[in-house]
């Protein structure tokens, strides 16, 4: 007998899920994965001075986290070149858009994004009774004209742009983002995603003053950091508007272990620049397996590579299931025409090298 | 120049966070905590099996945590007698409840609380814009009947009661919890935050079905399996309720780690018996070195201990400062009468040795 009833957002709301772990498709089909390679994760691994960091961390895990993440957002002041009260340090980048939606969209409010970007945060936005507004793709990159002209159009509140973008790989010079910012509405501020960021060629990344109240960044340590289950993520923006996260925000959700291994994870540029390293060259194999069965890798400023099928998203989709009924994760955009393709994480080679093994039979089976 | 405006509610919201962090207090001071005796953290540490399991788990830190943490959520249930689709899993109580929050209360609607209960409970209902109604503690206690009345004339939609109780440490038999969901009106969900619930007696927890649709549990791995800095509380209820917590959830926020390590201090019985027999020591030795001190100790089912001034919420705030300035961490209760008394952490025998040096010299310095 339900007694109790949920509040009117949340009982508006489905009960989906933005994505399925694949520990959950493991436990489905009963095949674990060889190759995981769906979920952008960065088998190369973190550090190793982070890896100790954290194992030393550990015996002091019964403190909580410090609520600041001081020595964290200091040192990530100091790298960017911008105030300790410009960055707000959170539970991945997942937990502050979250936090971002919560803190700037009242119900009913447009936000606006591309469709096909991140479902996690059309998930967080609806979370919050905010009104998806969506423009397509352009040449399989996110189409920074049309997402201001929406934005325009409707009164945006905010609107998303991941560059690099998941799921394509595709980006835009920063130049074309600095530009964007002058095209938006005066009620917009635009939510730039540099989840990629550190796989990208500098020119991406645009020149944007900290004090700049048109714009909030987003970077984390799950992908070049390869700390994705670690939950460490980080905003850079106008001061004022990040003391906003401090009304709302669950002070002390941080992991002990991940904030002090974040650090040493950030100190070690060596490591930084050996995984961007394996990164080009998996890109590469990962390239090269798809040419030999048929499939063009999209360029990618990100570490994973989009196959296109050139085929349909009903079959892209047949091939997901039957590169998973093989051992092999892969994911794939939700939808047309970008479903056209699988995406494939860079990954260590046996692990390529299974997703290389399993392709071709793959394909065979949709034949 | 500001071009953003936050959304209506976080906007009318004040920039105070529930707690500063030690570290924080450290950072301002300058002073060290050679004692940290403030946060109810568990200084006797986690299992050295949850310890291991951590450390091992650390190399695949690139990956991120499972969604449905579907291992640690089955052992709870079976640890409980309950179904897994009874149990949520999710980055500490305090985050669990901000979600309950968000769940359950539209913007005016009220929740019931004690005055001088969880101020990071009420921190959440004010971030939602939810009407908190606060009624007095009896007796150093939360107040049942009291709570059911307020919840009654208001028409209230959460109720909140921990049990065994913080900042005092008192505690109801459960019993009494049992006969408050009777009394509870039909509009209200009562949010039973168990925190403390490893170190109290038995007959402490209430027998409740885990589909009795009135009541919501909280648990926790910050208190007696002493992984605060982990970050993994849970919640118990009817499935219908713990389903909605999918509907808006950070679906990749656990730390991977702990999801391993928790499930790791679950399952060994001895250090949890083990840490029970420490923290019964130290209330001990915390009530002795208060009698020592004129300052009783109020009876505790918790790991602290409430030391009554017999003065006023003035001179206990001056006796937290004077321990501070000598390397104590403590905090005290936030309102009159609960305020006359500083709560003091069970902790090992080295830092309630340095809590004793310290409260004769801060005693004298306000006398």
């Amino acid at each position: 007998m339900t007694r109790f009833r949920f509040a009117p957002i949340p009982a508006s709301l489905p009960s989906v899920v933005p994505f399925t772990g694949p520990e959950t498709l493991e436990r489905r089909s009963g095949i674990p994965f060889r190759a995981r390679l769906g979920a952008n994760e960065n088998g190369f691994g973190p550090s190793p001075r982070a890896v100790e960091a954290m194992i030393r961390a550990t015996a002091g895990i019964w403190k909580y986290g410090d609520p600041d993440s001081h020595d964290l957002r200091h040192a990530l002041a100091a790298r960017h070149g911008v105030a300790p009260e410009n960055v707000m340090v959170g539970e991945g980048i997942d937990g502050l858009l979250g936090l971002l939606v919560r803190l700037m969209v009242a119900p009913g409010e447009v936000v606006v994004t591309s469709d096909g970007a991140y479902p996690t945060f059309n998930y967080h936005v609806a979370g919050f009774g905010g009104r998806l507004v969506k423009v397509a793709y352009r040449g399989d990159a996110e189409d920074p004209q049309a997402l201001a002209a929406a934005a325009h159009r409707h009164g945006a509140r905010l609107v998303y742009l991941a560059n690099p973008d998941n799921p394509m790989g595709s980006w835009h010079p920063g130049r074309r983002i600095e530009a964007m910012l002058d095209d938006l509405p005066e009620t917009a501020l635009l939510v730039l995603d540099e989840a990629y960021a550190e796989f990208a060629p500098d020119e991406a990344i645009p020149a944007i003053g900290p004090e700049d109240a048109r714009v909030i960044r987003f970077r984390t340590f799950s992908k070049a950091y390869a700390m994705a289950g670690a939950r460490v993520g980080y905003a850079i923006g106008p001061a004022e508007l990040i003391a906003g996260f401090d009304r709302i925000r669950n002070h002390f959700g941080m992991n002990r272990a991940a904030q002090i291994g974040a650090l040493a994870a950030l100190e070690d540029r060596d490591w930084l620049a050996h995984v961007r390293a394996e990164v080009d060259a998996a890109r590469d194999r990962i390239a090269g397996i798809g040419r030999s069965n048929g499939l063009d890798a999209l360029p990618s400023a990100t570490n994973f590579v989009a196959l296109d099928t050139h085929r349909d998203g009903a079959f892209a989709g047949a091939l997901l299931r039957a590169l998973a009924d093989r051992g092999v994760f892969v994911r794939m955009p939700g939808v047309a025409p970008l479903d056209r393709c699988i995406r494939v994480s860079c990954a260590p080679e046996p692990e390529l090298a299974a997703f290389a093994e399993a392709l071709p039979g793959a394909l065979r089976a949709l034949a």
